[in-house]
């Protein structure tokens, strides 16, 4: 076990990598890559002193990634308290067989961002914020949907988290095999590739007549 | 907010739903389908009063979740110790598009275990949950490669977690839009679906001669 030097995204103990440290990547810009190609993330806070993880939309603005929810939600609420979090977005990108047991694994990307939410007061960040949600989730939809009321942002909760705590893993490449069983034909070993893809539009069935065909934003993605 | 009732799956305040709590599903059944249709869960533990979310293979066994990892991960012998931890598993099925900024949301299926986590310590059992873990990620594998020697069980630590504790959400079908926006033809709703899917598998570069095909039960996959 060798820590990570200190590098412009681990800047702390917890987001240095411990154990193979050399999936760790340390430039920015694959923390941006990992955050902007998902479209759920993991949020991770404490309550009653036991851990809850429950997942979550997210956009990101710069160096800041914002999440929200209902005024309603507890997790929110308390995440919104200045509490510490965690958010974490996943990419499983293969099955990794190996020849032997101990070395299945995965290929992957992940990104682990540790801090403390702050509860998004201004309006235009809110607003922007919102906007960075949608266009994660739905790019190119921002313009194309209704903007938010009064009422709706009232119920609305938008937290904001700095990116200035994160670690990003990735595995890539074939099995790690020992040599004696790569050695040994007994055993086929290779990587499954996992993509997640999306499929053919299904518009909602209470479209009324004059409603836009489905548009390019959503077809082409 | 309205509490749901006790039921099978939710039987303690922190894994009874709060909002959205017609999402919430309450038969084991469902549990099990969120579970078993995955192959990687986000567990979280509370290190030094804060949150650590960390992506992690798993195996289920009846009513028991394995985990595993390195005798040398931090996190896992965290885990090991005593303390609460949450594992989450989460499948994105669609993108949903409102005609509302407000309304865009996501179908998936979520599962959320809360409990403490147990250290393995019985040779058979801790088979077993290998067993599990490996067969989850990689249907039909066991079989197929070398089993682990003495050395490797021994670099290994495997946790186990009852099922005891759990909630699952679901959403399914298209955007809950306000009346006034669906009597609105003005903007184009719908679901884009998202699947995971499997590609096409990649030998290891560095097989020998006389190593098997790939077997059907990678192919089939």
């Amino acid at each position: 076990m060798s820590a990570q030097p200190t590098t412009p995204l681990s800047s702390t103990p917890r987001s240095s990598l411990g154990r193979l440290a050399e999936r760790g990547r340390t430039d920015r810009a694959d923390l941006y890559d990992v955050l902007d190609a998902g479209i759920v993330c993991h949020l991770g806070i404490v309550l009653d002193g036991a851990p809850v993880v429950l997942p979550t939309g997210y956009g990101r603005v710069d160096d800041t990634l914002y999440l929200h929810g209902s005024t309603g939600a507890s997790t929110l609420r308390a995440a919104a308290t200045g509490m510490p979090v965690c958010v974490t977005v996943t990419h499983v990108d293969g099955v990794v067989y190996a020849r032997s047991v101990f070395h299945f694994s995965m290929n992957y990307r992940s990104a682990v961002v540790h801090g403390t939410a702050r509860l998004v007061t201004d309006d235009q960040e809110r607003l922007d914020g919102l906007h960075a949600l949608v266009e994660n989730l739905a790019p190119g939809s921002w313009a194309h949907a209704r903007q938010p009321n009064r009422k709706e942002l009232a119920a609305t909760t938008v937290l904001a988290l700095d990116l200035a705590e994160a670690s990003v893993k990735v595995r890539t490449g074939p099995p790690g095999d020992d040599d004696a069983d790569i050695a040994d034909p007994a055993y086929w070993a290779g990587v499954l590739p996992v993509r997640t893809v999306f499929g053919e539009a299904e518009p909602a069935p209470d479209l009324i007549p004059g409603t836009p065909a489905t548009p390019d934003h959503v077809t082409a993605r």
